[in-house]
């Protein structure tokens, strides 16, 4: 139905063989450059943790994006994210632990900032969220919601990882990655990882294809 | 900082050049004309109405959607909606009105069968929400959000219509666009459709821009 | 406005004293009976289910309501709840697989009719939610919020489930009870059941104590 | 577990009888006054707010509050609230400015701390909750949701302020009292603190049912 990459390969191999015709010109025509090489796409995970629970979901994330052809991951805890960090990102994936069912106080108020003070303008960038906590209801999907809702109401587009099942029949997505901890629970488990890489690879992919436009 | 798109303009002037200095071979790579013209995005609207608001809405919507240059946009109650309908959209912009703080019942049970029945994969098509309700918190926002959710679930990507003050110095998002009706307020009013048109806007611009890759 | 502490309180005086004076006429007098022993409080637990993992969580709801002293528990599917049955009801607990992260359709539509059919008045009835899905974060959560809102819109009170930890110090309640199911899980588990066990008895209690006013 | 109701029957046969024989004694027993008279139901209304909005709200809420025969409010920024207030409260209505779709992060902050650090005991307090914010759909529906969820999960029972139309067919409630502020808004108006005072009418009123068990 899309078949649009294959005409743009195809473009691309013309004006490539134009270039290959006279390769000094490559120089004199630097901004042909990135038509020749995949952008680097780059995405910002940024977390608040106390326990590490949520720290180890960001580091799943972030293997996730590196699956992703010429993606880098950045991992950052909220309160250490700066203004270039925020700017220089195409994608954002946040993840905060459930406390009472929503995002942390403490991660809230420095995301708020990254409007309020920081003045970034996150329109386009493609955004994507994670979350822990104890409990089997206790507000983990809750947090995702709010997250995406912040990036959505912030100008980004938001989605989730994709799953399908062994016989490629069913696809879906879920609204981002969980991992229950606490009481119940050993802490996080491979199943959650794997949720987290996806959604960083899911947002990496989204990220190259908003920027490659 | 996103050089891309003029850089595309270049490889397109450039393969079109080629394509002029023998017109003949046109016909033979018609694979290469949606380079030439811009490729037509299509959004679906598609509601359900009882009393004619949400219809209203949707037309709202569909009008902010011809907005975007090249983009046609579809109206038709969820009941209605094809498979085909669902196919050919890049984007897909679905309303309801809030029963019980929820989408109607009705409603989700036709959309429920997209999937179910009809069998359609919506990976990375571009979603957006509206909803319509009587009173001030009646749950027209969960509307909103059931519907997103429902759209990341189904593995497109969702954003909210664009805003911004008259100085410019202040951009947000809203989560889509919604309408206070019934005993307390006199109906859609202007600003409610000012919200339906910026979203359909906003969704046909994104489609375009995931299409264009 | 609310003179039922009040007279509950005259009511007790009276037949206190007719008690204590002439203990046969409790028999004449049925409408006192409830003051002196505790009145039988109705719990339904109305849920859709098409493979069963629901109906299981709805038979766990329904254990928990028995463990609340003199609490009677009814289970149906939604399509067979009768006004009766609404009307009978001190507490609902109402409980939906995810369909694409929200309420079931078919499951919507039968209880929009509740009210708009039905005509039920949900006043300060007690209510719970719980919730089945494949998937980690494919939902279920939002379901229960879902859920929660109707009956909150349907003028009802609502609550979750009790938890603590083993030494008392940790006290906490969930916004329902949901299970993991489907392909990533082998179905509805013993710590899945136990939270649904628990918010049966939360709102059978709660129910008796809004009734015992 | 909960002999309650049959405590409280005992309690009133035996203060019938000593009511009647020797009323002079009810100065004796004072711990069987608030059955006499009703009992003082008190009620926490604690906000954030930076330019006034959500403060103005918070006033109605009380309004409301007061309607309530024999309740008490407390109007309160949560950064004053004390251990002392929240454990004396049995209601407590919520108030935040939505910022980016979800409770204000400075507010969320000191709410986090009422478990965290104070250690309060929230189980089968009633809660509601009301909100401010710009636009039509940025969140303040969400924010209700939010602080409803965070009161379920700290064990307190939700409700939303009750409404009906003229005729008294039809009858439903809110999920929580929210103003439209900001640019596109002249600010909070008549219809929004209606919606305060019922909310303030509303939890009083079930706080004090829940008391008077």
């Amino acid at each position: 139905m899309n078949r649009m990459p294959l005409l743009l390969c195809l473009a691309l191999l013309l004006t490539g063989t134009l270039g290959l015709s006279s390769p000094a010109k490559a120089e004199d025509a630097p901004a042909a450059e990135p038509l020749l090489q995949k952008p680097v796409c780059r995405v910002l995970v940024a977390y608040h943790s106390l326990t590490g629970n949520t720290a180890q979901m960001a580091q799943g994330v972030a293997e996730g994006v590196r699956r992703a052809t010429g993606a880098v991951a950045v991992v950052k805890t909220v309160e250490t994210v700066s203004k270039e960090d925020l700017q220089a990102a195409d994608g954002l994936v946040l993840g905060s632990p459930a406390y009472f069912a929503d995002v942390a106080g403490k991660m809230k108020t420095a995301i708020d900032d990254w409007n309020w003070k920081m003045k970034v303008d996150f329109t386009d960038k493609v955004g994507g969220a994670f979350s822990t906590g104890g409990g089997q209801a206790g507000g983990k999907e809750h947090v995702l919601i709010s997250l995406l809702l912040f990036m959505i109401n912030n100008r980004m587009v938001v989605a989730g990882p994709l799953y399908q099942d062994k016989e490629g029949d069913d696809k879906w997505a879920e609204l981002g990655a969980t991992a229950m901890t606490g009481p119940l629970d050993p802490g996080v488990g491979e199943k959650e990882l794997d949720a987290a890489r996806r959604l960083g690879e899911r947002v990496a992919t989204l990220a190259a294809k908003m920027k490659a436009e």
